[in-house]
């Protein structure tokens, strides 16, 4: 058994996080907390009614630590990397759900967020939780930075084609399609139903914090510099990511060929399928499933690839972590 | 012509005030004003581009009556009883599109709204603007009192088979439904669309400030006390109401003498179609139509009527109470 | 490690029902059937790729009886009472998704949906599967009728009132919203999108079968007649439903009074639960779990309830359903 | 007065026709046709009520000739190009909604469409009815090809640059997302709600029809062979398109450069809004407008355009061509 905090637990991803938690033979969530709420988890999520009886609380990472094995940090980015070294010294293992540890440069931290980083020693040396690429040096892990939604989703869709160098690295457009949720629960008016229902529209085109997390890490991946254009959409629906690839082919390769190379570069993940079909995120929604399918449009590879934003694009891959770092069977809880 | 200011300019109604004044052949928009916003219309409002050159105005009621004769009030209550009295002043007639000067009697006023009416004269003598219960009484006025959306459904529904006697005037239910605009453009959390998306929930269970008017409204139009249980939900969609009103026939009555009483209470009103089949929101969305209809079920009437809550429910009403003080014809800019 | 089987597993119920029963540690899926498909499942229900190896079949109950030990029917009224005889005279045990053996009346059958009823000797001993009021009676039977969705919501928000006597049992009046995934996978103009999205509507006022199902239970659960009047309305949403209940107290009672008896009826329910706020649809969704409250509005007794209708009124008590008759724990694979 | 009919009048984009035509001042809608309706307009139109008189017909191109001066053809392709001659030879000019007169090559035509076309002759001369780049060909024209509402989008998008030589006119890419009303009114299981409500996919990758459209009508348009990759997406709403498209720039340009080509190719066009931010479906949505704008990122011009598919993409642009062939000012009816 597992004692599990989870640090700024009033967000969307939190929720997520506790319902699949709850679900996980091995764990107990022994704390959760907030700046601002201090009621019963129920005030804020009623949708935990008789199914976790905790209060938000403000605890010091000490008191964390005293309560807890392993911390699912929550907070914003700036926010996180404060906490993150205390949560570490305090005896936890930490999967930090922010931005603040995705970036191996701190000089391309400072560029996209606008705030030196704190904490650039842990940068160059912290695993990126995307269990499909780097799986292998999760277990025993102390501090996994978990990866953003948009960046999964892309960085899934590429990494096989760019590793088995059948796709140009560069050049490369990403056009992403993203539910509401993923903006989070903030109270600002550009995310009210009435404006977001019955509307798509682009947002941050060229100047999105997921660019340069995708770029670095397809260009480790695969060891080449790659060049990513990156454009997300806001779609009226709560939870999906689908994104449409568009890469050059290095020679001259069939659909079938790009087909077979992702089916084997996902041939033992037990979350990604590589489909023939046009996969839709209603076939993801509520699973920690990433489902993957590839064409040729006459000299372009387009890949598609859909997740769940809310679970394989946040809590469920934090819980696919968890289950490494701490020696758990992969899928569990998950399936 | 008619010079028109609008009072209030950001929020969703003014918005579709602004559209349908744009197609009214005797109107000059000349004025918005807005207590935070300073920039052009289009930058709170894009889909207005090219189509007002206006930017928002801090503008007292002086020089709104030197650029206009008619003034739409969209403040909110309590912003709109400090207003209205000067925008009389200043010459100009007022719609007010808020709750201010709908009910009639100040003392319901303060235990609803929890403030002293502070121009409590008016309270009585101003004409509500429902043109279909009223319509004799609004050429001319100075001060119309713009309905509520539910309200205007609620009564639409109502007053034909009161004012016939044939329904007992207690003990009546209406369960109704809306859509989210309805709900205003504030940033508020229980707003935002990954928390009304996919979801339905009632709210302001026997609390809601639309039950008062309806009662005082219905029973002003048919002579006798009417009491109302009233039952709000939130649906996820834009725009739309659908009440369901549940009421006790007085005497033995087919659902055919039922619809007959009702079409000929609206026979020659333009925008109240008295329909046989079960009308849906979407039948008129963006349109001034009230669709309404009429089923028995064992020993209760069931009177089911839809509108859009923006337009027959707030802007367009708006807009067919000018025509009518106006002396223009009700349905300008209206079909 | 039971066996199961699925009959008729192209719609929605029986994806949801393979979704659960896949997360069931005793159960294995051994056959699925389809009277048009014979594709392998993931050609309707692609969500399934990796989870469910098995191909549709046209199976007679005797083939079906072989490979498994229980079946869920979920065909459609009039198909299953053709083959629920046929099922149980080959040894399963059969869960009845379909309306054939919830009304304990041939003649209220015959009335109801148009048909004469060909096992009408079945129809009164049947169990009707709605664990909180008859889940005593349910392990170890050999057939279960499942209840509709309306059906379960109208019945768990009245029957603890109805049962302490402390509302009328007749004049009450349910006012049902309903997402629209519960009109099923059939190609009807009726359930397009675009009819259905950004619109609500009433429909089956006095007609819908969910009726009779609803006096009949209620009636027998709390020992006299119940009368309702039932309204479905849809709503443009997936999942849920929410029934607005509208009753008479008996005697003078508070909001207090009506809680305290729905928490006492509810006290050992692990699938109800009686809360103070006013539930969503949303806080429900993709559970197992019905919410209900209740308020006082003048001298009417309101009572919500909201319930996923694919997993709380379907697929969920149904395999709630299977694991009381097969002695399981009754939460097995629905937390 | 112009006499009109409509031919096939019981879609999504005839509705919307007539919805536009009754506001037309010089419109006097004379006959409906259906080759499966024969009740009251209403019966399928229930939102036309009071407003049009009408039922549908299955009339001879005689008896529609005798009757009308302007037929708008909502067959289906194949049906279309059956029917236009003999409408032509009636004496009506024509409007076509559909395929078959789009293309200029009858072999490009039977190539995508799969069947021989039987009016060729036709087919080069034909105008296609894009008013912002064909305007001064379509007065006093008999028969308009009206345009597809993906096409509309990407052309209006790509035009100014490609015209002007900003871009390369090889190697573009066009994702496209559409709301489902596109789809049409047939009952498929593929536009159900609970199928496309709370999801997003592509489909007809590099297979879709509007692809060779859109690159005969830039190649047309600006004098040089145009070749795009087209990838459509549908999208949980109900109207509105938005195309992301993403060119190679011909030289080093500023987004203020291409901007201001925008702005002066599109200077005096009534229906096109060049915006400096990035525009949403919403903006545009029940309008003929289509607003664009262009963004810089890395090496690539990325051009974003949005218009509602019913309107500017289908029956608002018909009736912006009605109003040019019949020489009305050309924004009747749309503002």
């Amino acid at each position: 058994m597992t004692r599990v905090a989870i640090q700024g637990a009033t967000g969307y991803t939190a929720l997520e996080l506790m319902r699949i938690l709850l679900r996980h033979p091995e764990v107990e969530i022994t704390a959760i907390t907030s700046r601002s709420e201090r009621g019963h988890v129920t005030s804020v999520h009623p949708s935990l009614a008789q199914r976790l009886d905790l209060s938000f609380e403000s605890l010091t990472a000490e008191q964390l630590g005293e309560r807890s094995d392993v911390c699912f940090c929550c907070l914003p980015h700036v926010a996180s990397m404060e906490s993150v070294p205390q949560l570490l010294a305090a005896g936890m293992k930490v999967i930090d759900l922010s931005a603040d540890y995705r970036l191996s440069d701190p000089g391309v931290y400072e560029q996209w967020y606008g705030h030196v980083h704190t904490d650039p020693t842990r940068l160059g040396s912290t695993v990126y939780g995307l269990p499909e690429l780097f799986g292998d040096r999760i277990p025993g892990e102390e501090l996994i930075a978990n990866p953003g939604c948009y960046t999964s989703t892309s960085i899934l869709a590429l990494a096989p084609l760019l590793s088995a160098g059948l796709i140009e690295p560069t050049g490369i457009i990403i056009d992403a399609k993203s539910g509401v949720s993923g903006a989070g629960r903030s109270p600002k008016v550009n995310l009210l139903y009435a404006e977001c229902n019955e509307s798509i529209h682009a947002y941050g085109v060229g100047t999105h914090r997921h660019q340069p997390e995708i770029e670095q890490v397809l260009s480790d991946a695969s060891g080449q510099t790659v060049d990513v254009i990156f454009t997300p959409h806001l779609v009226p629906m709560d939870r999906g990511i689908l994104a449409t690839v568009y890469a050059k082919p290095t020679s001259v390769a069939s659909e079938g060929d790009l087909l077979t190379a992702m089916q084997e570069f996902y041939a033992d993940k037990p979350f990604v399928r590589v489909v023939e079909h046009l996969p839709r995120t209603k076939d993801v929604a509520y699973t920690n499933y990433c489902d993957i399918t590839v064409r040729m449009s006459k000299d372009r590879a387009i890949v598609i690839a859909v997740l769940d934003n809310m679970i394989k694009g946040a809590a469920g891959v934090a819980v696919q972590n968890f289950n490494l770092i701490c020696r758990y069977d992969e899928t569990t809880a998950l399936l």
